[in-house]
This record gives structure tokens, C-alpha cells and sequence, in this order.
């Protein structure tokens, strides 16, 4: 047997398991401890899964759970970066590409460039698919941030329109999520667990 | 708007979260600490996505992500059950079975009935989508063993016999799959860190 394609899966294999140590600011929804990638993606996916009929557009599901299980490896290399971090930008960063090209390149050359293309539509947020992705990766935290009794707005004196802005890109992706999200957050002001100016 | 059935996507959103507190035996790829539900299933689904070429028959590899994704979910109620536990079988129970409706059935009904129905399917092992993800969820540890230099293996005194017996699942899956994983195991024998009798 020719084991040489699959050695450099199995490579790759070795090399995500990274992701399972890079710590999110934000919490689990059940216990102070913060969250790592590799649980925030498997979250995300299985959003996706029960959330897909509320996309504004039609959507290819299979490739908004490979954009969302794959969306974080990078930073097996650049490292998390905070959505409200006032310094870096939570963008597309030159670190990140040449991050995706060192990572999904321990795969066979086509595979690698499926992964690099797949993971540059959902930084892109162009297409139907990239939207409803990063819809799910804004509204897991918020579902989190509620539940801790605030998490990372209180933490980092994250304030109301800061919240409605970043937030609001899950609209794009969703008009019934966006409105679900927007009462939440309003009702997040009332209970005193977000802060208006 | 209506939140009726997207209030019960969120309360089910909200209650897999707990598969990141379940903690299975074997260990990280590159540390002591115990993997999670949640890291593991995650990597199983991305595992599946670079090897599903490797796959004996044609499968629907979307539903084995989707199997993947939600085959531990259950262990909410019933807990994590090892593989070589010596006195409680590592298959469907009761006990899973009455969680899969619960956990499931908070979600609308139509989507408790698929994923329950793919839950099942996971379980019993009997269609191509389900013998691949079983080989995922089998190769995974394996793997993770040779990276903790016998790892599980070694802390419960597990022999060779044992391994291949368990194992030999992944050959359903995988006849290539297999051939590397006999390898591996083989390779364990003589490196001193899996015992025959």
C-alpha cells in the first residue's frame, strides 16, 4: 500500500489539533471557563445545521459547515484576535494568509487549495454562504455573553452601539436572526447586563 | 416576528453546550490534557472531510459530517463510555436512546426526527456513511496513542489482541484506512509502547 497521501492528511490531522489550546475572550455558556476554537467551531457547525432555514438567501449548507469547521485553524498561527480589540483589526490579515497557506498546505496540493479557497470566501463575506457563516460566528458569542450575565461586554466595557455594530453583520446573513439578536440585546440594556451610552 | 421555532433551535443551541464538559479518556494530540466531546467531534468531522477519497464505498460524506457532528451529543445524559471498558458494552443503549429524544426533541420536530433518525443510523453502523464515521471515530485515538507514546494503551494495561479487535473496525470503513492503522499498531508493538502477550 502507498501510504504518501494519506501520510500528509494524517500530518495535517496531527498539526489541528493546535486549535483545541487557542483560548476565545468569551465564555462557555455554562461555566466561567473561556472557550477554545476547536469547540467554538464544532458549536458554530452544528448552528448552522439547525439554523440553515433562516439564511436571507439560498445556501449550499455543506460548504457554510466546511467554512465554519475550518474558519479558525489559522490561528494556530496568528493567534485569536478579539472582535472588540480596539488595536488589531478582526480582518483578513497578511499573517493569517500566509498562516493558511502553511497549514493546508501539509495536504495534498488539490485538497489544500479547496481549504485556502473555502477559507478566503468566508474572510472575503462576499457570497450567500460566507454571510450565513459569519452570522453564526457573531451570534454564538452574543447567545454566550447573555448567559454569562454579560461575559465579555462587562470584562471589557464593551457599550451598546459597539455591540449593535459588530453584531449587526449577522443581519446580512439573516433578517429573522438579526431581529432575534437586536431584542436580545435591547433586553440585554434593560437587565443592566449592557451598557448605553 | 415569530421566534417560536427559533427559540427552540436556541434552547437547544444553548444546552449542547455541555458536550465541551464531557471529558473523554484519551488525551490531546500534544499535551496531557483529556479531549473534550467537543474537540473530538470536530475533529473527526474535518478528519472525515480530507480522508472521505479513502473510503471504501460512494458515500453521502455531508451526512457523515452531520453524524459526526452530532454522534456524542447524547452523552449529556449517558455519559462517555470507553472504549475498552471491560463492564459496560461501548454501544447503543437504553439509556442513549431516551437521551437522543430529549436532548433531539427540543428542537422543532421535523429536525429532532432527522437528526435522531441520523443518530441511529451512526449507531448501528450498518450503512456506508455510518462505517466511515465509525472508522473516524475509531482512528482518531489511535492516532492520538501513538502521539502520547501508548497513552491510553499503556494507562489500562490494553494489549495488542485488544487494539487490533477493536480497531478492526476502521477496515469497514477504509481498506486503506486499515492497512495504515495495522501499520501503526504493528510499529507500537516494536517501539515498546503497546504490549503482546
Amino acid at each position: 500500500m502507498d501510504f504518501g497521501e494519506l501520510q500528509k492528511q494524517v500530518d495535517f490531522i496531527h498539526e489541528i489539533d493546535k486549535v483545541k489550546y487557542i483560548q476565545r475572550k468569551t465564555r462557555l455558556f455554562n461555566s466561567d471557563r473561556a472557550e477554545n476554537d476547536a469547540e467554538h467551531s464544532w458549536h458554530l457547525a452544528l448552528m448552522a445545521i439547525v439554523l440553515s432555514g433562516h439564511s436571507n438567501q439560498d445556501i449550499d449548507l455543506f460548504k457554510v459547515i466546511k467554512m465554519l469547521l475550518i474558519h479558525d485553524v489559522v490561528e494556530i498561527d496568528s493567534g485569536d484576535i478579539f472582535l472588540y480589540d480596539n488595536v488589531v483589526s478582526h480582518s483578513n490579515t497578511e499573517a493569517e494568509t500566509i498562516a493558511a497557506r502553511r497549514i493546508f498546505g501539509l495536504l495534498p496540493q488539490n485538497q489544500a487549495e479547496e481549504l485556502i479557497a473555502i477559507w478566503e470566501e468566508f474572510e472575503a463575506g462576499d457570497t450567500a454562504e460566507a454571510k450565513f457563516a459569519r452570522a453564526m460566528d457573531r451570534f454564538e458569542p452574543l447567545l454566550q455573553n447573555r448567559s454569562n450575565k454579560g461575559g465579555t461586554w462587562k470584562e471589557f466595557n464593551v457599550t451598546y452601539d459597539r455591540v449593535v455594530q459588530k453584531k449587526s453583520v449577522i443581519k446580512e446573513g439573516s433578517d429573522l436572526l438579526w431581529g432575534y439578536s437586536k431584542m436580545l440585546i435591547d433586553k440585554s440594556v434593560e437587565e443592566g447586563i449592557l451598557t448605553k451610552d
